[in-house]
């Protein structure tokens, strides 16, 4: 058995059952080998940003790894921004990259180039093994180190030569650890807090912002008076009717200040403290207020739910959550806006449906509009690295095929990774893309006011996108994606409920 | 004056006046500062890799860098594969890459993450001022070394607040350094090895594929037999009518093999020794025959061209170069292939066009076809990272407004970067992108092969990029570019003579 049929079989045995992957020549051994290892389904993505972004929506849906399958240093870096991303969502994932044969990096080929120093930026497990009987054992490690917990993206560099040389045997899987438990000292510590009469916040990340985790904190919120949060951007955030609503903390630090002012504690839940996304002149980066006691209650790689559960118990014994009403905004009529894009979006979003929400400015009245469907998940940019949208929902409708997909997306940020449009035809994935296209890098233009400069021509043409205009609709059209404009409420309204009706790709190009 | 005043100050002093932009948040200081600094273009692009192809393809024809302007370790990471491509290449070109403040990264915001690494991976120099005072002179050092020789990249990190503290001034240039002219014993070695009656082959790279090299070089091969050739890959390499023609190095190593079959002295000229692109089972990586010494005339930052004229005065005092006689195919008719394309751009190819080359397999015919043509420039995949035609030629286009750019991409490579198009449009860029659509990884069908495997229906699909076809007119009109499919020999010629007859970027769908 060679190096490639082992490792297969092994990510197979350890449940990877998808690979995303854009492969070359380095990987045709690979490539070759998966017809003969049933169990695992191959989707090729024409761009390694589509391959990395989709594992990860796979992740966030699936809570296991997809791999991916990618050709040397360059096909790692170009899936490396979104790999940021994975690795801030702190979801489980697998590269494979292949690399030359072992003999011949020495010869410095023109494609060889330092895949370990890139690779450890972005992975939580690295690994090379350089023969092939010790493949399938780091095949096998780094499935159990990216199913952590906390969850990490693990990098398995495979030279061609490992992948074809005979002598491998698959490995069994390596037990995953268990989230650790949070010690009763600690419940009590914050029990001791919540009830001290001092303003707490509750921030909620992670593994925190699902449904059983939300009930837990919104019997500790309604039985102490602590605020809830989650974090600016989180992973999956369980939502809904029926579902405990919480808000977010803001993405500008000014409101996110306010949203903190006159905290005593803030307890931490399976999320990081507080900082402000970007620096800026004369404002602060930390943002836990003075006088602040920060509480963590559980780190990443704590069982949050049960540690949520636990203090629920000592604090709220019998305290019901309060759940999120059922109601929908009614159908809008009259001029499209990101107003009357989020009502139609309301009044329409099906049950069990993924909201993946790379909309930024335009996106900024989608929760709201939303927050008493029908239960569904949201997923946001984790890391900042923008042009996640697309292939994150490529994943997500791989890994739930009964549930649809909703995209609400920015131009900008499309166009980072728009190949993903082309997986979503030749997967048939029933993704409905709602492409915000307001012409320009919108937020920018707000930042760039942020920092008090007083931009020129050459500046603001740097954050506009028309001079052409972009035609999403021929773009989506040109890799098999229906596609239609929208300039009106209700020609949107009219696209949206033809596009969650009908199976398939939809690309609806809203013009706000 | 503020940090990204005395940066783009000393850019513009040092003769970098165009800088292609990707930015975000932490750049917007220095993108508020563009207007207020006289001398400095600056081009957006849609995604990070076709800022950073067009910094390269300007670099191959300005002979000099343009900046790039990047958004923190993702916006880097975006840029990468055609880094590394530039890094290959050996051309000039400095990145700026903005960060968050000094004082924000101890908070390991979301965009936070090792850029350090990263950078070094491709990076000749690398530089990360911490104060305002040591911003400029470090942007003069990174010019100087992105201009070698060799040609590197300069990778400069920008932390927020050094970008926009007063308290800085410009730098004055650091005086480049001159190529190191080679020594009279080390040309009398090689003079020796020519004179021997061995075979000898010259191979040639770099500096040495301009016109006044190659003339050196040939007049060499007259006198003593020996054969030119130039690397598999050369980043610009002068041909056509007039000048010396010269075979490149094979890209299957089998025929490099042939090629150098029987060679007693191989002459590199800022040239690496030749090695095989990939490793094959049981295929040498070292294409050296045995028994061939190896000779270094001139090495990446030595006067290449020096040491020819020098050379040549040594052994053909009184030879001339042979020049490539004008001649061009006829206009080609029937059906639509790589050899018929190629007719047609031999028939048509104007004087001072600079061909940018990733047409891959469908290329074949290309270089044959296009020998007698008036003189140009080819420009080719360095790095093996592919995606980076379309960016090229953005920058090709940029440096050389008077000179027409035909581009011969290949449909895979093109989907990396195909947001380049849009950045066509915008500035009215002469390009004339010919687009091969055979609706595959044709090079990865040929690779699959050459490895051995008997590849089943999973394997082939993952080298397929049909279901659904592609539409390149859809998605070149998509953002803004005059597009029209050719399906014939005919249609094509008609469509070619219409793109090079009028202004602007145009793209040919050539159906083959």
């Amino acid at each position: 058995m060679n190096g490639a049929h082992a490792l297969i079989t092994t990510l197979v045995d350890a449940g990877v059952e998808v690979c995303f992957t854009n492969p070359g020549t380095s990987e045709m051994h690979f490539v070759a080998a998966v017809d003969d290892v049933p169990g695992m389904r191959t989707i090729l993505g024409l761009f390694e940003g589509v391959v990395s972004g989709a594992a990860d929506g796979y992740a966030r849906i699936a809570g296991k790894p997809a791999a991916t399958l990618l050709h040397l240093g360059p096909g790692m870096a170009n899936a490396m921004a979104n790999l940021h991303n994975a690795r801030r969502a702190r979801v489980p994932m697998v590269n494979i990259v292949g690399d030359h044969a072992t003999y011949h990096t020495q010869f410095d080929a023109p494609l060889d180039s330092d895949i370990e120093s890139a690779a450890r930026t972005f992975s939580g497990w690295y690994g090379r093994p350089a023969r092939v009987e010790d493949l399938a054992r780091s095949a096998a490690e780094a499935v159990a180190a990216a199913m952590g917990p906390p969850g990490c993206v693990s990098t398995l560099v495979l030279p061609a030569d490992v992948s074809w040389s005979d002598g491998a045997s698959p490995a069994a899987p390596v037990p995953a650890r268990g989230a650790a438990a949070v010690g009763d000292d600690v419940v009590e510590a914050v029990a001791k807090a919540l009830v001290s009469g001092e303003p707490c916040v509750l921030l909620l990340g992670g593994t925190a912002n699902r449904e059983g985790a939300l009930r837990h904190a919104s019997r500790i919120a309604t039985a102490t008076g602590a605020k809830m949060l989650t974090e600016v951007f989180p992973t999956r955030l369980t939502r809904g009717a029926g579902v405990p609503a919480i808000d977010r903390m803001q993405y500008l630090s000014e409101f996110a200040v306010a949203q903190l002012a006159g905290t005593k504690h803030l307890v931490l839940v399976d999320a990081k403290s507080p900082v402000s996304f970007f620096a800026y002149p004369g404002k602060d980066s930390d943002l836990v207020p003075d006088g602040c006691e920060v509480h963590v209650l559980a780190g990443h790689a704590d069982d949050a739910a049960g540690a949520l559960a636990a203090l629920a118990d000592r604090v709220a014994a019998d305290v019901q959550p309060v759940l999120a009403p059922s109601s929908r905004p009614p159908l809008p009529t009259g001029a499209l806006s990101g107003e009357t894009v989020a009502a139609a979006v309301g009044a329409l979003l099906p049950e069990g449906a993924i909201v993946v929400d790379e909309a930024a400015t335009s996106g900024l009245w989608s929760m709201g509009a939303t927050a008493g469907c029908p239960k569904h998940d949201w997923l946001t940019l984790t890391g900042g690295a923008i042009g996640i949208g697309l292939p994150l929902s490529v994943g997500a409708a791989v890994a739930a095929p009964d549930r649809p997909v909703v995209n609400l997306q920015a131009d900008g940020s499309a166009m980072y990774t728009i190949q993903a449009l082309w997986t979503m035809a030749r997967e048939g994935l029933d993704v409905t893309t709602v492409l915000f296209n307001n012409r320009s890098y919108a937020i920018l233009n707000m930042e760039l006011q942020r920092v008090g400069a007083s931009p020129g021509p050459k500046a603001l043409d740097m954050l506009d996108l028309s001079r052409p205009d972009l035609s999403f609709v021929s773009l989506a059209q040109g890799m098999g994606v229906d596609a239609v404009l929208a300039d009106s409420a209700e020609s949107f309204t009219s696209a949206l409920e033809r596009a969650l009706r009908e199976p398939g790709p939809h690309l609806i190009e809203a013009l706000v």
